[in-house]
């Protein structure tokens, strides 16, 4: 069912709750006041006979069927368009999770479509019910009801965005490669965010702008005035999460670097003592071969080896061994092969 | 054939169809109502009749006829001259193919000249003749049309840029190393694209800016208001894009840099381990040797060598054997070179 | 005890100091001159007998209540609401601690509320009584007073934030890794600090505005230029910091690059050494093998073999052996393996 | 010589050329018309005469005898005084060159003074003594002649810059690494060009708000808004060359890493591969230490080796050695040594 | 001595130098002219009399006795107040020194305050009693005498800059790796050097806007943009330093990478043929111990080993010996180990 409500508001207290809109119409132009019709994503046919009644225009009425739009505020004759793009934090997969709503603010209606779950127009509409100063202001009330709520609801985004930023620094630090694609969802995340409220700063800029030429009440102008505050710091902490999600990439790359020096560190430290023992097994092994070749020699069998006989040939040959492998040990040592 | 479609719309409908450019004039001077001729990279003799019946000036003629134009609308007198590039995606090679459009618009004529196949100016006149309420404002409303036309035309190369860029999001955590030059090229097209769409918004304020002075009709104003609209969502898009391709760069690097350190790690942990198996084969190799030299030496054929004579020369040998292999391998373990 | 102090102020002298806010109110009433009121977080029932004898503003007092706004400056009336955020520099952790205060400023009354220890209001209020001058032009005396404390204590901010600025220049090229999370917080401590100073700019700039507009003392203009110009050497230093910290940040990712070329090119230099270490041992080894095999071969206990009757066997074995050895060593000389 | 050209013109046509500027000073004064005066590197001598008879002003004076001066345009009294910067580009080099002439337009005379090769005002002469129309609107004609001479002239550097960055494009992915320097150098150049042509918009539009006031020809107007439309496609490429040029920068770094990785692969492969077969190598060596080991100890000459006296002690002797050989090839394989 | 110069000027020329401030205030009360007081370093005390006699206000006494100002330009009733940054470039060192300097411009009095050596306000002083036509337009001529000074030194600190940017540059690819740290403390000194220049834009600019309504003298006017102009040129350098030295920074950064691709290709190469070498070597060593363990066997002294007394036993055996290191020569080259 497209249409959520549908009451019409005089002196600033809820009047009627016509079953039809066709009856909201009748009673508007016998009675006066004025009617706020909520609807949630209408059809064409849906929103044809509150655009026939109130003379919406067929260019807004076009994007409040088609969704999809960037935050604005359009003027049509005594008409205000205006879209906003309202936002959710979604905790575990850190995403953004956007909703949008159209307004129609006319002399004696308010026309209010969503297009998502949020923003929570119920609750506006139940909040400015109880303030019947503000209601008797007419259907600005509700522009200006609408905007407080979208913007209130940006501050649990902040909040979201801030917890998981300052994770991010502590997991920066901590070693943890998978940081690098956090911070470049994030950043993501919070690109769109800034581009979903950006733009509300010159819409209520603009607002602000028309205060004198539209006669606003002066309560209705400091309380758009309180919504621009907000959405200032809205922007504001967006704008400085951007930056450092920013730095914290630049963080990450050299940090990279860092632990690879280390690593690599580690590496050359291991790799060059164990090539030094086995530089000295091998010279050691070689330092033997020497004495086992001696000993090879005066194992052959030839019948005529005159040291063989000699009476103190064991002993030299001993000798010999002894004294080569020794020499030997001198010249690794010197080569710095021992 | 560089005349397209040369037809003459009074009182919102299209009302003559002359055969030659001369009829057209002719018709128009007797009878009213505003001519719509419509050309293809018309040569300077061909331009030259329609330059001199309507006016034209010499400069935007020369660029109606040079072409490669950037985006711009100048005014001559009561004829404005508008410059337009529209845009196609091509997705296998990911690239935006430009199109050029230029119009003349005066007080009874719209020319439109177009350097490229799109926009698709055919489907805009159908359109327009449909909508003869629109038409009745007069050339304005071509001015309109073909804008529209353009800006709509650029919401297929969003989506095509925004559906590579995700893609280009996948890619880059798969570690694929061929999305630095996709990025790259991609960036590339991103930006002139943002050259061709980014003048637009000037252009569109300051034909809002002579709104009042050129007493512009106020549905016509709220038409083009609607194209101003969709041209800053391009835009502001296709500057979304830019900022995600440009993090999505430095991510790449660091991605780079992490898999050089998994590689590094991995290389380490091989050749630590291999240099750790080498190092015991040759430790235990070096064990061997000393007992070998002791048989060796025990092999020699001295006549005199006592041990040889002892009744447990042998067993004494081998223990001899033993007992230096034991200690070498105590030595070597204390050394860590087993 | 919210209420920090509590007094009048006649003719530039402090004229009474009621023990009760309905006193003051009363005294002023009856009286004349203005009040100033310093309260320390006041609770919402503390707050809204000053709101109601005041008329202070619901959404202001909210903000007042509530704190964590960003610096502004929002006029209801002829009251003004100020918001200001003090900073103080903690060397040890290297942060910057902020405070808040908050300011009524009416014809007749100065409300100031603290939301933390800083900045010192007792102090202002003693040099303001010194300053009969001042105090005589009424509350907006205040308004410039505490204006001028906070932007006092910036300054001692930016003495230490230059200080580490110094400090991590000279780590950073004194291969110290740990600089690189010291830049990265300094950052982020002075993008904060950004966050608290930026606005000042604006809101004196507006204040400056309206000086024709309310009449404001020719002095008391020059006291807020004065300001002003402290408030941009305070803005201008903040951003110099970043942008050198931005570089140092580039810098450091380049030094740990250089760094690791050095530990390369010894790790290169170390392992290539001792891999000609271990080739050379080997080579030597390996060229003792061969005269071992002759060795050995004449050693075997063949009953034909003829060499061993020769006569001249044994030396012709020797020069074999010695040939052989020298033969490989020519050969493994050759070919690079010595 | 510095005087290049020295001519009189009079509705439209080049009416005398005066052999001296005495001459030239006489025949304005008689008969009116504008003179044309260009020079090349004047001395303060040879500018003197003109300087005392135009009135041109000692500060613009000095400024055009020294040179390098950055674009400019200053107005003293009826004279304006202009600074422009030619450019050529050098393909071999890669460099752009700059040029640089200096304009004095006053009510009955332009001055012309070139300090370099360019830009060809020889040229411009012939082409506006063709356009006798242009001719007649006076000096001005000849500002807007030189100013279209001089952006004209930097068409041709936009094609040479784009050249080279289409190129740099190529050689970016083709892994040759002297691309870096090339686009840090282009980078220069471009800079270096936007140094020259940027100031040139603020410029021509500062002579666009003075239109009104000097009463300046419409055609003349559109002229001069035919410069700055070709004044900005340049300035907007020439930006968009530095974007593209910076990507690169980053693109360059980024694939100097991936092929770092490529070549670590490629040395991990290989060096695994070798140390693998150097380990399998010495494990077959060590096995045939023991079998060796077992021969040496039974070619030992003890008198009482009970073994030597075994009918079956030399079959038992090769079992051993080849047991011991299988064994240690078991162990070595459950090792991994093998 | 505080007080450097102090005459008084009449008619263009200087007319008086009393010796005491006291005598110049009484000869300028009684026969008019200006006095121009040049100090340097005042103590409160010294600038009291000159705050006092000319009306100086206490906020630019306070700045003018402190220093460290930002370069700024205040209006305090008909005076101004003028801080200026001068600064000269110390090439050894390569850093930027600044000096400053503080100016009271009132209807009949200009007082200097120098803060540093620059700048030479001496040579201001000496040139400008030599323009009497200039001086002739009272103390404004004094302020735009300083100006033209300190930006007039300016010029060789930017060919000091451009200078060390362009050895920089060669360095750069030089491959000396020192140049990083220089890269940077120049990128130091130039953001101070553009925080000195930056605002002096602005205040010229200011000091324009009041031209008409100071009812400026219109040479000076000119003198004043020729400031400007040089001022533009100054600022306009520095930052394309700035830029070219931020490329620079990016250079290195891949160049450091370059080179350590180059050092890891050369370590690769050379340690893979060294491993190929210590493989072939062992491979051979290998291949010798067969024929060397054929030998052992056969160098037994088992009583009974048939092959002994064959009669071709011993060829038989080198045979096996040969036979067995050709097979292994064949296995080990099909293996790829030789
Ligand atoms: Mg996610
Ligand atoms: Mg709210
Ligand atoms: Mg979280
Ligand atoms: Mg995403
Ligand atoms: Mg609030
Ligand atoms: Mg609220
Ligand atoms: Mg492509
Ligand atoms: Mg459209
Ligand atoms: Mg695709
Ligand atoms: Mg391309
Ligand atoms: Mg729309
Ligand atoms: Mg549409
Ligand atoms: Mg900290
Ligand atoms: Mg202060
Ligand atoms: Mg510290
Ligand atoms: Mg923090
Ligand atoms: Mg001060
Ligand atoms: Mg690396
Ligand atoms: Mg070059
Ligand atoms: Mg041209
Ligand atoms: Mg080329
Ligand atoms: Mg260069
Ligand atoms: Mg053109
Ligand atoms: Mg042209
Ligand atoms: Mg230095
Ligand atoms: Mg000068
Ligand atoms: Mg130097
Ligand atoms: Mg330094
Ligand atoms: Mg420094
Ligand atoms: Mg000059
Ligand atoms: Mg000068």
């Amino acid at each position: 069912m497209p249409i959520i409500d549908n009451a019409i508001y005089r002196d600033g207290v809820r009047d009627a709750h016509p079953v039809t809109l066709d009856l909201t119409f009748e009673a508007l132009r016998d009675h006066g006041g004025f009617a706020w019709i909520g609807m949630y994503r209408p059809t064409e046919e849906e929103l044809r006979a509150v655009a026939v009644e109130f003379g919406l225009h067929r260019l807004a009425v076009e994007d409040a069927l088609k969704g999809h739009q960037r935050p604005k505020l359009e003027r049509f004759g005594d008409t205000l368009f205006v879209v906003l793009r309202s936002a959710r934090y979604l905790d575990a997969p850190e995403e953004v999770e956007f909703g949008e709503v159209h307004l129609f603010i006319g002399p004696n209606f308010a026309v209010t479509i969503r297009h998502a779950e949020s923003p929570d127009l119920g609750r506006v509409r139940k909040r400015l019910e109880k303030a019947p100063a503000l209601l008797t202001l007419g259907p600005q009330s509700v522009l200006y009801a609408v905007l407080d709520e979208v913007v209130d609801e940006y501050l649990p985004v902040i909040r979201g965005l801030e917890n998981d930023v300052d994770e991010i620094e502590d997991q920066l630090f901590d070693r943890d490669p998978s940081v690098l694609r956090r911070i470049y969802e994030l950043a993501g995340e919070t690109m769109a965010f800034q581009r979903a409220t950006h733009p509300l700063i010159d819409m209520l800029r603009s607002l602000e702008a028309g205060f004198a030429k539209y006669n606003v009440d002066i309560e209705l102008q400091r309380n758009l005035r309180d919504v621009l505050d907000h959405s200032l710091k809205v922007v504001e902490r967006a704008d400085s999460f951007r930056a450092v999600l920013e730095n914290a990439l630049t963080v990450q790359s050299t940090l990279v670097m860092q632990r690879q020096n280390e690593e690599m560190r580690n590496l050359s430290e291991t790799s060059i003592r164990q090539g030094d023992q086995v530089k000295k097994i091998s010279g050691w092994a070689a330092i033997l071969f020497v004495p086992t070749l001696v000993a090879a020699i005066y194992g052959m069998n030839f019948r005529y080896m005159p040291e063989l006989e000699w009476t103190f040939g064991y002993p030299l040959a001993l000798l010999l061994m002894l004294g080569s492998a020794v020499s030997l040990y001198f010249v690794f040592k010197r080569r710095d092969w021992l």
